[in-house]
């Protein structure tokens, strides 16, 4: 019998020190469980999200030293781990040293060789860089290495042997992508599987959680053990890591596929967890059911455990959110009140003279429902200043000695409103309440840039800016429905029309709002962003003619012909939007506060993008004047 | 004879219609000249820097398309140039579609294949992954090509022959990185000159600017062309492109080597030229001298250039700038005026009852000197209003039908003296007068977040944030010397200690001022972002036991004794610096504008980071523990 323990650990990146100590600890614990063999996540000790941090020369040797102190640890069991290994005689492409993601496995305080490696230990082959990831930069490849000695990658995979009670095991070592090799000419697997009788594949990892990634890594991981008939060890970590602009939290939900490829075995999501079992046993398990649950309900998990992490990281332990009675300031009350108790959160509602009675009472109603302190502080005296100092103050031309004046315009006031509400309010009482203040932007605002600079835009997380809003609806209702058991947020909250109240044209008791569509924009702009090959306006205008575009970006079937009497009208607003999304909305995601991340694109380092305005293809523009002539 | 013309164009990044014409005007410009082949840059068609925008089909289609026209209009001349090339029916190891950053050759209106490409374009090679550079994102390489074919990029790489006038020539094309090979095993010059004697070697390049990249790249291209004994053309492209937060300028410098390695022709920097010779007479002419001019004198060309189209970019034609008195605003407001002329700069003077008579006459002194539009709105009043609104409104607890206050410290009064400038005064002056406004921040501050988020760490463009403050001093005496001619920024500007004036304690009056020293921080913060392999806590530790840390950072000799009594002190300074550069600072930086980058390494996409907070090693700890006990 083989004793197996997987360490689904919280990784801490950037903290080499924390993660030895948690890693020792789980050591002694799976010794006292018995356990013949510990296996820890891909990167459990540098943590993988680290920035440039790998171009340290200290850190490295931080990590090594670290690595050492692991592998002393390895006695009276085999420990695997993954970890940054360092060649120093030998240099990267970028002519700094040469760096591995690598995956150790060390029995009796030594390392165990994989049969055919240059190197003590298994190097990772598929280097995944798309999305947030950026492994070629700082890591070479298995194929790099065996191009340079003149081999194949193929030569060089092997199996890692151990021997465990007289009785010796194969296993198979992967780092995370090698897992994923169906879009590269080279499939580890199958390379490792054609050297020996494998007893057990690993899969070590660092993997984000994305909605919906985990159903298909079930699918793929099932697949390739039933094809390897060996039983699979997936293991993930758990905690948040980032890469600056976006945010990802890490939910383990590390995972046994028998050789059959049936889950027998899962952690939970988000939590530390070390799951010990018999290898030879495995069989015996009944497969577990995969639980059926509502979109919403792994969203919220994500978003309540990357808040209370991110809160952790950055030592803040409160925070003041601005009410507007509205929809996405009331959601993100309800959840920071559910992770840090209304103790901890301060609301404050900011009227200028064009908000309503309605709303003032919504905000009133929601932090009455949530218990949290509540601050009522108008803005109209200070607006008032503020256009009074800028149209009274004249503006000096030195040289010809005239003056002139400014005229504000309502537009400008409108921006004015929500700057004083953030930059002014809400980051004072922040500063005074020892706190940080939210961004509550959600992601079709984020896409087309629904916000003021400074103003609604600002904060230290926008901790909903990955959620479109009819999901921000449903978190709403989840929110009241799942979580509190009651109706925290007002259920008119969730009907009123969505506006900002920053002028007359956006009075909610008139039934007036947002200029944002959501149940067609929500969609068209996901197609701009999450789309597989991401959607133009030429696309969309394709789809359009075609007749086939509420299917094409999932919207109700019936919107296009409700909203938009003429192609013409079709057209004009696919144009302003893009040229939004592709403008103004770019500068100020430049400038946006961290994004949490949770669906399969987030704004960030995720979807990169440079800030060089809209462009309509010559195949767009033909077919525009083509739609506009035939009427 | 073959008559060549060098094409340094602007290349509008992500718009292939803008960059197609201006390609088609050279190509009959050329043919005027008689020109027989015309050299554009790489990415001439799409651009180079545009994010993810490769992932949007119609834009692939757009570009291939835009690259058929100039196939098409290669009549009676031979047209090379850099586009994207896609083979539809293939897959990148992301599982879209495969793209190769190609190098076409075109002739009647037929392309010319490579002798041993499977396709009818060169690829490139060698793919850029380090600093902005993300070419491994987006494109296959020649290698990984070759790999799937079962062959080597030595098989594939061969030179492009064409005719002219009976005469054969066989040219080696490379694309940028191709031509900086030491990093890599593969060398593609030394390649193509195994296959056929060449006649020629030509470098497409879209090659930003950094300071001094260019004197690097003469020696090694010079030794190249030497090596090769090969003529060898580098065409890089003019223009502004950028990565959302970190913007660069593309200067040109198009070169011509001879076969000795002599510069023979070189090409203005930020110029569109059509630069024509004969390949024949190369030897014939004189090697150019490689002028001499101090350091700050290309930052200013850089910044001047980077500014100006940034500006057009975003169709922005005025600016408003808050001056302090102080020299980063100074030099901010001198560089715009350059650029845009006195009548669409609007200098704006903030005064609170902390500026000093000094500073707010030097401000006043500077917005003559420049003959802008001046205006001075004092922020008291409205700061008086912000802390009396927060210390009277009740925070109350509906739960226990109580209240409380704030009370505002002096330190939180800093900081909405700060905001209140930026996101009251300057963004809605900004809008009043149809501009931006600018951060006027310097790389000191941006390293250690010596800034207030929404306040003066705001605005569309932080034009100096790459520079250190002994730059910005250099630029200060430069732009009077060198560029106006005359005392515009005032001397006294220039003397005066550097402060916020904030407080009483940053009185300037009394020599009061930063925390930060910038004659000896300025290179400490560098180490940490600029050096090679960049500098931690423990290597600067190591220095400083050493007696080695002024020689390694550059800073001039004596300053540590003379700021620090003790390595108490030392090691006190250090950890504060650097608990703000790994901590709030990232914060910060995440949020500041987009920054207009010089240096060989610039913050956002160029210095890739994450909010981790700061981390000391364990070599750290233990030397710090010595250096402690030995006092």
């Amino acid at each position: 019998m083989l004793k197996i323990a997987l360490a689904q650990m919280n990784v801490k990146a950037g903290h080499p020190d924390y993660n030895t100590e948690t890693m020792l600890q789980l050591i002694k614990k799976a010794k006292k469980q018995q356990a013949d063999l510990i296996i820890f996540p891909e990167m459990a000790i540098p943590g993988y999200l680290l920035g440039d941090t790998w171009e340290q020369t200290a850190f490295l040797e931080d990590c090594i030293a670290a690595g050492e102190e692991i592998i002393a640890a390895a006695q009276n069991i085999i420990v695997m781990f993954g970890n940054i290994a360092v060649d120093w005689q030998k240099k990267n492409n970028d002519g700094r040293v040469r760096k591995y993601n690598a995956f150790f496995t060390a029995q009796n305080g030594q390392l165990l060789q994989p049969q055919n490696m240059p190197y003590p230990f298994a190097i990772k082959t598929l280097l995944p860089n798309y999305r947030e990831f950026d492994d070629t930069r700082h890591f070479f490849s298995l194929q790099k290495l065996a191009a340079e000695r003149g081999q194949t990658a193929a030569e060089l995979i092997s199996p890692v042997q151990f021997t465990v009670r007289s009785r010796t095991y194969q296993a198979g070592c992967l780092l995370c992508e090698d897992g994923w090799s169906d879009d590269y000419t080279l499939a580890p697997i199958e390379l490792l599987a054609k050297k020996a009788p494998l007893d057990l594949l690993v899969n070590i990892s660092a993997s984000p959680y994305t909605l919906g990634k985990n159903d298909k890594r079930n699918r793929v991981f099932s697949r390739q053990a039933a094809a390897a008939k060996t039983p699979l060890l997936y293991v993930n970590n758990i905690g948040l890591q980032n890469n600056g602009k976006t945010v990802y939290t890490f939910d383990g939900a590390s995972t046994v596929y028998d050789r059959q490829g049936r889950i027998v075995l899962a952690c939970g999501a988000y939590t530390e967890e070390l799951a010990c079992f018999d290898l030879e046993t495995l069989e015996e398990r009944a497969p577990l059911a995969t639980g059926q649950e509502p979109e919403i309900a792994p969203i919220y998990r994500a978003l309540c455990y990357g808040i209370r992490l991110f809160l952790d990281s950055i030592h803040m332990q409160r925070v003041v959110i601005g009410i507007s009675g509205g929809i996405d300031s009331a959601v993100t009350a309800a959840l920071y009140t559910q992770i840090l108790g209304p103790d901890n959160v301060l609301l404050v509602n900011m009227p200028s003279v064009f908000n309503s009675a309605t709303t003032r009472g919504l905000a009133q109603k929601l932090a009455v429902n949530l218990g949290c302190r509540y601050m009522v502080t108008p803005i109209q005296e200070a607006v008032d200043l503020t256009i009074r100092q800028l149209e009274t103050t004249p503006i000096q031309d030195l040289t010809r000695h005239s003056e002139s004046h400014f005229t504000i315009s309502s537009f400008m006031t409108e921006n004015i409103q929500a700057r004083d509400r953030s930059a002014r309010i809400l980051a004072g009482a922040a500063a005074a309440f020892a706190a940080g203040f939210t961004c509550n932007a959600n992601k079709a605002e984020t896409t087309v840039g629904y916000s003021t600079l400074y103003g609604d835009q600002a904060g230290f997380l926008a901790a909903l800016a990955d959620l479109w809003k009819y999901q921000i609806y449903d978190l709403a209702r989840y929110l009241n429905a799942g979580v509190y058991h009651r109706e925290v947020i007002p259920q008119a909250t969730i009907d009123i029309v969505p506006s900002a109240e920053l002028s007359a044209a956006q009075n909610v008791d008139e039934g007036k709002g947002d200029p944002i569509r959501y149940p067609y924009h929500d969609y068209l702009f996901r197609s701009f962003v999450e789309r597989w090959q991401k959607a133009a306006p030429q696309d969309i205008l394709e789809w359009y003619a075609a007749g086939t575009l509420e299917q094409e970006i999932g919207c109700a079937p019936g919107l296009i012909q409700q909203y938009f009497a003429t192609p013409a009208e079709f057209i004009a607003d696919l144009e302003h939007w893009w040229n939004l999304f592709c403008g103004i909305a770019v500068a100020k995601r430049i400038q946006a506060p961290p994004i949490l991340a949770v669906s399969r694109r987030a704004y960030g380092f995720d979807h990169r993008e440079a800030q060089n305005g809209p462009y309509y293809t010559k195949k767009y523009r033909q077919l525009k004047a083509n739609l506009l002539q035939a009427k």
